[in-house]
């Protein structure tokens, strides 16, 4: 099997060869774990993988129709010295996971950081997304994609929740994944000792908050501890943290969902750290 | 065919019956179209609707299970004098668009306002939510739940737009359908002049704005104008606008998604409001 890069040969055209079988594989959670691999599907994530972490990325599979399509992407693949492999659409829609395969999905390695390393990293008015028992995939994926928008410094995901390299995970940062530092697999329980010793105040995001939003104090290094999206954070979490702090409900809407309180409250402290660098 | 209000004799238990077919085609736009009519499916929705606007609902099925779970629901609905039907699970899941029928549904009457009563039943502070262009169902019903739950006084759809009365849209509204005052099928041209006659400010929400959010004027009456999920707003539409708005991306993210930047935007006009009225 040949390794070239951005010819325009299709060098892949067996659907059923060993490598579109492992590939194909990623998708399953036990497998990524065993590998240490996971897929980046369509143009966007693979975009933001080559360009931001080309570190993470072990092979490129592309399409020849999108390669034409997305030049940029072959061609920051190629100057990063990645592999990228032209695939015929029979063995890339054997690869792919999703049922409308858009031709562009790279193998990536995780870059997960170890907790006290990234902590330290931090500048001293960090804002830090934690999320813990979040189990939608797509709620997960969407925060990821939030906490980048509002210049979050990192993401921390504990390991009572959804696996951050699912493949409908990926998709739904739509790149952010790349973008931003990440610590997963730690219990919640360690991530707000940590965050303690390091001087990071805790502010649980949960409906049952007596401080409203607007009146939280979002000055200097901070943390949202963000919870599952039915049932919120439980009682021991809450009260590991130094505030709970709710979103006002101006309405009559019961809530907000977990992907918009994340959002408002991101914002909120992005908008705090605007001010206060000015 | 009996009428009965929660007795809990099985009634309906025909799942091949007119009336469980009329039920069942409401998930189609153009008999809902037809009939003047749609369905409100699961606790929360119908919760809210025999709550907030018993005037809109027709009618309510559940099955014995569920009138058992949510006593609530059905005592409020007969307390509001409406017709309250026990269905056996055939016929409920006959009825019920959804894969996973939650045993409660209600068939409704839009409630949808004229643009110009709608306007002048505003506050002179009010807070308006534009909808053109956005085709997805379950973004639609998210940005009508952030309305709702950032205290907006009323949502308008424009005639591009997905119908709100979808089942998938009204799902994601998660009960906002019934809090709000509604107006839709106004070609969005039509609106902006509405609005600008009546002084209320229109601001465009796209990220091509070069008023960044935090300095935008949310003082007085405006409305927020939100267009499609991928392509944002037409030029035409946003030079119809007082001011075209963009929410800060501080990070490497490309954008937010629709649902996440309407949140932001409404509730930055929540805020300016709760401090205004102090």
């Amino acid at each position: 099997m040949s390794e070239h890069r951005a010819s325009r040969q299709p060098a892949l055209t067996n659907p059923r060869s060993d490598r579109v079988r492992s590939v194909r594989a990623l998708s399953q959670r036990s497998v990524r774990a065993r590998t240490g691999l996971f897929l980046a599907e369509g143009p966007q994530a693979v975009r933001e993988a080559v360009a931001h972490r080309p570190d993470q990325v072990r092979d490129v599979y592309v399409t020849a129709p999108a390669a034409e399509r997305h030049t940029d992407i072959v061609a920051t693949a190629v100057a990063a010295r990645l592999h990228v492999h032209e695939a015929s659409p029979e063995v890339f829609a054997a690869m792919a996971g999703t049922g409308t395969p858009q031709g562009v999905l790279a193998v990536c390695r995780p870059a997960a950081l170890v907790l006290e390393d990234a902590l330290a990293a931090l500048p001293p008015d960090a804002v830090v997304c934690v999320l813990t028992q979040v189990r939608d995939p797509g709620n997960a994926g969407t925060v990821i994609r939030a906490a980048d928008a509002a210049g979050a410094d990192l993401v921390v995901v504990s390991d009572s929740s959804v696996d951050v390299y699912a493949p409908k995970v990926v998709r739904a940062t739509a790149g952010s994944l790349f973008h931003l530092p990440l610590v997963v697999g730690v219990p919640v329980e360690q991530i707000l000792a940590a965050l303690g010793e390091r001087g990071i105040r805790r502010l649980a995001a949960d409906g049952s908050g007596r401080t409203l939003l607007p009146d939280a104090d979002l000055r200097g290094a901070h943390a949202w501890v963000l919870g599952n999206e039915a049932w919120g954070l439980p009682e021991q979490t809450r009260a590991g943290c130094d505030d709970v702090v709710r979103v006002p409900i101006h309405g009559l809407a019961e809530s907000l969902n977990l992907a918009m309180a994340a959002t408002v409250c991101l914002y909120a402290s992005a908008e705090t750290r605007r001010r206060a660098r000015r």
